[in-house]
């Protein structure tokens, strides 16, 4: 078989998800090419070489200038901070690397917009890990609405509630931190976790044309880990926003971290002329379905347990009943990125549907400045 | 319009909920008659005069006897404690009376045997107040195995779990405790609770045709209430078995006052060839179904809100959505009784149908006591 | 007892439950005054009369002028259409009678200035039908929340959604369906939905200080049965706001009749520093509640069954485990207005609180016209 | 590090979790040795050679008893049909290697009590894969119960429900179906489910002293794919059985292939005098717990999402939130298998705690056919 060479960037929370993912997808999927994983790059060099051997990456780089050098490499995977996203994948499109990116795709519009460009121009295979896209359940719900069960659509609503950051204790910044950081993270809840609910929406439902939203950071001051300071905090703790789609549906969005009782709880629903859909994370493994062509008094709220062999992705996993997790959703981005190679179907999704989610995000905030609606601009590249 | 006078005998819980029923049902149901509410009677003068002018009643009775007597009295309402229940269903019955009778029937199936004989003689309408059967959800699932939805029946699975006689300090007996009185009882959760599971499950799913079974008493001694003394406790505290039913399904029942964190909850269960049906007793106006036929990929259970103008008894109610609650399956035993008279249609469960419960009741605990399957016979009157 | 004799003005839906809830707030609560059902008033004769039997008024009347004007009625229920609120309220107030009146208060908020000062004038106890405060489970979170058991407050969110207005062949206007009709309902769904959301919202989280919004119309056109002719609809369908309270936290609210599968789910979730509660109409008996002080690794949503007598309202009504319905938050209203008569405690919610929400109702409306922020301005009487 | 060498026998579904488990440990747990994927076993080499390629095994052998002589193999781990696990088992233990052997442990009690010998005379480590004790939320609820917290028990309930062989165009035998032929099988639920279910419940809640139960096989005859001919079925479709245990505790077991609506709805419910726990396989990432001692207007079920880093297992994988599924359950046993090596502590289940369960799995299918409460013998080995 076919050697596809990695070399991964980083090697906190995400290289792990992306190195089970490499690793485990040829156990399920029938892969052309089979992911190797050449080396890992990080600068604490005793920590990336401890992930490396837990991991089996048959080496390590500290320099991601070094890794992209390198000729034994096909794909470079984007595992670190935001802040560097932007400056790596334009190196590694230059030297003619695949690249993979983690979510957000860069820390404000015009990172991505120079991001998009280079992949482009040089052609190499590109992707985000939206992740949220391959969990079976919201695959399904994609399927369901592709063949249009669900009629004209009415609403969309989509809320992603954590609860990690309410101790007015917990530092800013630094290593696992990195997200309260603004000139690291771009921004608070609105790249971290609505990103992810507008990656969604946009799939399922289409484009959005404009939006009014809100910010809060309830915690003003945080001492910061790096500095040992006690500084203003940048990030936007909450967002909320209503926004329309270009097909006439009306939606809300919110994202906080200040939801006591929630720790990962991203939610969306959609409401159809004819059918309705809604799923959760803290139940990745279901989805919900109310179709009001069932006979009348039958109508009601069905829990569908996606875990058959005809639901999607899950003939390769193990039997109706048995559920998979969060790690999976890797698995299949993987699997999907690798059957895609050699094909004229792109992996999605790409840079340039990143950098969409990326204008929304960024009119979000600027709506949150101006207190208007603001307009969802075309793309400029 | 015509009169039913009633005569209510107990005005405790069950005093209540019928009390609340007999006001209410022409509020809500087109009824051919009007319940009247003549007289209660109970043995405290104080407490049944207040009780009477808390609900409309015209008068009091201190003595069951004169209530019996009295001319203008159309239907007996038996409400008081099971060891009562024989002597004034047969004495109104013979005074020709309708009887309306609480449930259990009785203490034992002897005593049914009797009741059953007293009012097929007389020829007077009579009706048990298993109520659950006109919880919509109930009556929608009968519905829906009567027109042959589920196919084949495989099992059938019922529990009604309390945890209320936990504490070892509860006393048994007297005003509120009588249910763990076995002379007044006539037994435990078997008579109490069980005997609510079995009336639905026969009435949904046919004739059983023999039982092993187990109980126990937790709480071996009690400090009687009326007695001041420290006794030993007769009832059974819990109650499980297993049965087959005629239809070749097997099932399985169990009951306690011991399951800590359930107040009421009455679930149900049964499963066929082509879709199944659940039902909770803590969320009555919802009943799951999960129909196999349903296309494969969005097979799920189904949560249907029982609050359609489609669904049994709701049209009279409020709009979809809003839930009715416990005390309005009395109300709906009301106006079926009512539309029932100067009818063929004799109102059910009848005390013909309550006797099959207590042999089944008795039979468990035969069961219980031998440590063997027991057959469920056939009815001897 | 002392008489409350009371005057009805309408009988439709609202009309029933407010019959319901005279009838039976007696049979469950103590009450210091009688109600008496004298007389119920509407236009068409025959109906009302059927009406009148049914729920044992004593007598109609045709003309709400002349029920004011009777000397044996000592209040007004107003449970008519919108638009005829602030006529007969302020006419009854005038005539020195007590006046109770469906929500919202007014077609907007300057008739309900009127209104405030009408029966401020005049001293009579007033009081508005915002019932879901009276669900045992709302009743309990305002309990947890004035204790103080969920500290800083940073979120609420609220959504009613309905979907019975889909068909485009519904007409608008008419009995039963003036609230499609602007004129006579003064807005869609804003005032008949979301003025629920926000007087309980205001009544938990206190007051809100600013809202952005927007509305939709989705089918454009209906026949209106009145006329028989096609035109446009004046209504909005939907509308969704985030909205800021003076305590600092945000907020979302979202109402539409478009949201298939859903039919009256009205829901609040309020995230605090240290617990979160969350409620949800199509299950009103159940409080969800996360409390982040319980012990670390077994923390998690409580499912409250709010039917222990330890619960508000609910040592009135059966034993734990048996459920009450919608129609019950009627009777408490009526059992607090009454226990509020000879009092200094005024019943509430009174005119001036229904005043607040129809301000903030406009609010929203306004925002939605002009999309901006806009304040919520304060209270003009 | 040390290294494992492991020599798979079977290539089916249980080959594959074991074999994902083998290699994932390493990645998230801190691992003492290394497994290495030495051989796997097979008889038919082409399907075997494609297993070892998926999962990176060195190498393949078409006869098991190659694979015990092989020296480079440590432990023999046993993944095929029930029928040979007692020739391999044995074989291997007087090889001297470790041996893992999938459940249930045997045919029957005397295969089982021959293992035991064996692998205890050899003093080898032995295992057996009662995957459902490494769920994090049952670790948990076993936790919560050593300490105490629930007090005396009263009740123990569990059933395992299934509905993939109502059809009766399935047949009995044959790849993927030999869970439906008894001569290779042993038996159908009882061995199959209810063997887990057992394994747990005297896990959490300790031996137990008699039983009696019931089976029935549905459709009695089917077409057996390896003959061609329409035979008897010899298995259990169903099975359900009252038990007691020796801590007083009453209990209710049952299981079925033939309950529609459910794939492998494995569930738990244990009832103390203090608190309760229940637990859902389709759910299994939560455990719902109810506790008395909580204050009375809070007291609710609480669901536990067990995704944190204090609860068991979980500080190995995600961040709170995001779910494991049930591969994962293998690859704790896995790691708490390594971990057990070179310590005094055994690795549980072993044969002897299997033994136990095989021993009530049998006496169950003897009460079936006696009709009888049956005793649950002592070991005898």
């Amino acid at each position: 078989m076919k050697k596809l060479n990695i070399g991964l960037v980083g090697y906190g929370f995400m290289g792990r998800t992306h190195s089970n993912a490499f690793r485990k997808a040829g156990n399920f999927f029938d892969l052309k090419y089979e992911p190797v994983l050449k080396a890992v790059c990080g600068q604490n060099l005793e920590k990336v070489t401890a992930f490396s051997k837990r991991w089996g990456y048959e080496g390590v780089e500290t320099d991601w200038r070094k890794l992209i050098e390198r000729k034994d490499i096909d794909l470079i995977d984007i595992a670190c901070p935001n802040d560097l996203h932007k400056e790596i994948a334009i190196a590694a499109a230059k030297a003619g690397k695949m690249v993979l990116c983690e979510k957000p795709l860069s820390l404000n519009s015009k990172d991505g917009e120079a991001m998009v460009k280079a992949v482009e121009k040089s052609g190499v295979p590109n992707m985000v890990w939206y992740n949220y896209r391959r969990v079976p359940a919201i695959t399904l719900a994609k399927k369901l609405i592709d063949e249009g069960r669900l009629g004209r659509i009415f609403h969309y609503r989509a809320k992603f509630l954590q609860d990690w950051t309410i101790s007015k204790d917990l530092p800013q910044g630094g290593a696992g931190l990195w997200r309260l950081d603004a000139k690291v993270a771009g921004s608070g809840v609105t790249g971290d976790l609505l990103a992810h609910c507008i990656d969604t929406a946009t799939w399922l439902n289409g484009g959005m044309t404009q939006v009014t939203a809100m910010t809060e950071t309830f915690i003003k001051e945080r001492k910061h880990t790096l500095t040992g300071k006690v500084q203003k905090v940048e990030i936007d703790d909450a967002c909320a926003f209503l926004a329309r789609f270009k097909n006439g549906s009306l939606a809300t969005f919110e994202s906080t971290r200040y939801a006591r009782g929630h720790k990962a709880l991203y939610t969306f629903e959609i409401n159809g002329e004819h059918a309705s859909i809604f799923w959760d994370l803290h139940d990745l493994h279901r989805l919900q379905y109310f179709d009001h062509r069932d006979e009348s008094q039958l109508r009601g709220w069905k829990s569908i347990h996606v875990t058959d062999s005809d639901h999607p992705y899950m003939s390769k996993w193990w039997v109706p009943g048995l559920q998979i997790g969060y790690e999976h959703t890797f698995v299949h981005q993987v699997a999907d990125f690798i059957e895609s190679l050699d094909t004229k179907n792109k992996p999605k999704p790409d840079f340039r549907e990143a950098l969409d989610t990326q204008y929304i995000c960024d009119t979000v905030l600027k709506s949150a400045r101006t207190g208007k609606w603001e307009k969802i601009p075309a793309l400029k590249v």
